[in-house]
């Protein structure tokens, strides 16, 4: 090979996938040995991480992928793939339009959260209490992101968001059977509470609290925390996508033409 | 240079631009030339054709261009772009929500009605007069789109587009200059002329139609007519998108939230 | 409620979801059954279908979701992804530029197949026996898409993709064990005898006529096809995005800069 | 009109366009008066700022616009632009692959510079002298974005960027005439000298430096920076696009498939 041909491959080099023809491997593993033996979460896994998860882990995973695939047709999100499959496009350019908003604001939140509890568990390596990290960490959290702590609390699901105990109680599950720490879950507990004190009433945990309790559980770094959201949140960005292609419509509008006659799309 | 080099470079091979170290040149012209002495929709010319236009022709471009630029946030593509203004995410996401939008249904139209033109002009070429080449395009056509002609016909603005008279008197008055052959603006009315007669009630033409005249007049293939639909739309996107990030706003829905209480995005 | 208030709810109308304060339901199933109790698999399928497969049905469309997810680097996707990954976006924004290249070409083949294999059993309920329905249904379908039949042959793996005879077993085990007809395994065995059969030679089967057989096994719609490769393949594409911001890079391009160092990114 | 109608028309309030049947208003303008006596440039200056732009004004922002249409293949936008072209989507998928990259690092050079134009304006309004407000300026940029400031110095163009001198001749021969202050190209020439005084060699400014100087001199906001770039990229996006799709080709991958050949895409 000559050492431009080198050079190029060097350029595009991967860990995750290697193949010479009639083999496809993945992190090492034939994907005949895949396919039909691991699960697509733990094939999520296996992609991101390099290695195979326990299958308690897998589950913990497969809770958090199933918990967010969807919040309604008022998330920008999901509104944007409906209106995007009336316009003449194919469902790869729908999903692509619906992730694609999946922002700092829309979909960051799991992140956000994530970085918060590892900073307090980084505070807590270097010798501070629960309560202090906890504290210490939500005013440093505050400085980069503002009063509202991502992951907590719900305008619309009072007074607790139905996913976010759901998730918490198989946490606590996984770490009695050993196949997680916990200590995400006494964190995030720890974070309630403090934002509940602070405040002088209780405030629930959400969805986006959970999910990053069960991302730092396993492992995963905070941009994966957006990742793996926007991964589950396909599902529901192609569900409505695909359910809008069979109501039809052409060029659908936010709201019923009577609304707006002025501004008819052309 | 290696013959690995040399396949690199084939593999990436444009006519468009070259460049040296100090040196930038568009179709042959060096940048400094450019900035300062054409207009933006000289350089759109340019970069698409690979020639000049003549003042008069880019003129006529820039009508179509100015024409285009936004139809109100009914129109998908600007009300996704409003929404993913709320969703943080920076104005290069927002502007490629909106354009991403522009498929076939909201954004072909143009094109659909080029094609339309281009082969009532090639019937013209093999020996048919106007009407009947019109008759049997139309007939042609609608046996690939269906049975409502692009480019005619407007839900909201009646009797007429405004948008559409006033290019084509620039059309007209192009053609009487000499800068245009005003063969496609004879087939834009013949058309219209048509689709009137079969129904029996006049029908107006609109923007759709009316610049498809101009991008025919002007020698660009159909596919540019939405490519360029898609650079004048994306004026109004980036407009609305900019208005929104300064309206404020986060994860605007398609509705006010008191009408879908129960989809508060998450 | 007003009238104007019941038009824009009947306007987002959707039977996927539905909630109140502290209640989610998808497809009428409260989430809190769903997380911990459905696969990720399964949630794909009630989502896009409406109800709970089978765990025979679930783990035939989890081979095909784990089958797809990258075919490396040199995939315009993935290279995509991993080139904006370096571009200052964030994890939401390379998924979309991913997702959004998996048009006709890139990600249809599966569709397309789809559409051969439904065509064909459509023949055969009309009463023609499998070998005329499937000559029939070839020569039909390549009226549309031309001579070369998707999901069948490769150019790299040859003599055979090692995804498509790990599938196919899975199919006939899952024929066998009665959780699918078999069908649509025996439509596409035909079609690859009957293209080899023309063409003189043997041609093997791709991942993309092996997934056609399954999703059609299960009942998905061709349209669904597609959308559910793009979430399988949406895997690679977090995953190739995450693995190239790890590796750093800022505007990456498509080959190492001593190759076009006249085109540095500006 | 209904509460409920009120409401919804609020949630899409806009004042860039109004509408009714057969009239069409940009910003208060009848768009029949804007054809045809308005350029494109003039057109987006209305669209984004509410207002005409003189047509000194306009012709230096028509200047900016010229200058940053393209930089080549090597640019993560215009290659992913071209290996969409490929895969089978239309050309508003080819423009929206490309744009969707112009994040941070690949495209908000021009939106970070005029951040840190303005602080050194805001610095002298409150009495600090050029050279102090420069020195300081610089300083607190570097705190948010690092050593390198966006706007100066390029690895490839050595010594000039020859879009830079031509750009901010024309702002200088503006300034001369009139339509704009020059103080922001006062503090352009600052910084290049104060970034070249503390590194003790000369420095370059680049076309980011040059067109945040104009883009200031003429009273855009800093994100409008960003936005304006995406639109005169877009012109290289779309041209290189079309391109693409006449040299023909499938799954383009960012390499000759010799270098890659266990990288087919499928």
């Amino acid at each position: 090979m000559s050492e431009d041909a080198k050079a190029v491959r060097h350029w595009w080099r991967t860990s995750i996938i290697d193949m010479e023809p009639g083999r496809i491997a993945f992190r090492g593993h034939p994907i005949q040995d895949l396919i039909g033996n691991v699960s697509f979460a733990q094939m999520i896994w296996l992609m991101t991480r390099g290695d195979l998860p326990s299958p308690e882990q897998a589950a913990l995973l497969e809770s958090a992928l199933v918990a967010g695939v969807d919040h309604g047709p008022q998330a920008p999100s999901i509104a944007a793939a409906r209106m995007a499959a009336t316009c003449g496009v194919g469902l790869n350019n729908v999903m692509a339009t619906g992730v694609n908003m999946l922002g700092d604001v829309h979909g960051g939140a799991g992140e956000q959260c994530a970085e918060l509890y590892l900073d307090i568990a980084a505070r807590m390596d270097d010798g501070a209490d629960l309560q202090t990290a906890t504290r210490d960490g939500i005013a440093h959290w505050r400085e980069t992101y503002g009063k509202i702590v991502s992951g907590f609390g719900h305008r619309f699901h009072k007074p607790v968001d139905p996913r976010a105990p759901r998730l918490m109680a198989l946490v606590r599950q996984a770490a009695s059977d050993g196949a997680v720490s916990g200590r995400f879950a006494d964190i995030g507990e720890a974070v309630q509470a403090e934002i509940g004190s602070q405040r002088g009433t209780e405030i629930a945990m959400n969805i986006d609290g959970a999910t990053a309790v069960i991302f730092c559980e396993l492992g995963f770094p905070p941009p994966l925390s957006r990742g793996l959201f926007c991964l589950s949140r396909s599902v529901g960005v192609l569900s409505h996508g695909w359910e809008q292609m069979q109501q039809g419509g052409r060029n659908k509008g936010p709201m019923p033409p009577a609304y707006l006659p002025e501004f008819e799309p052309r």
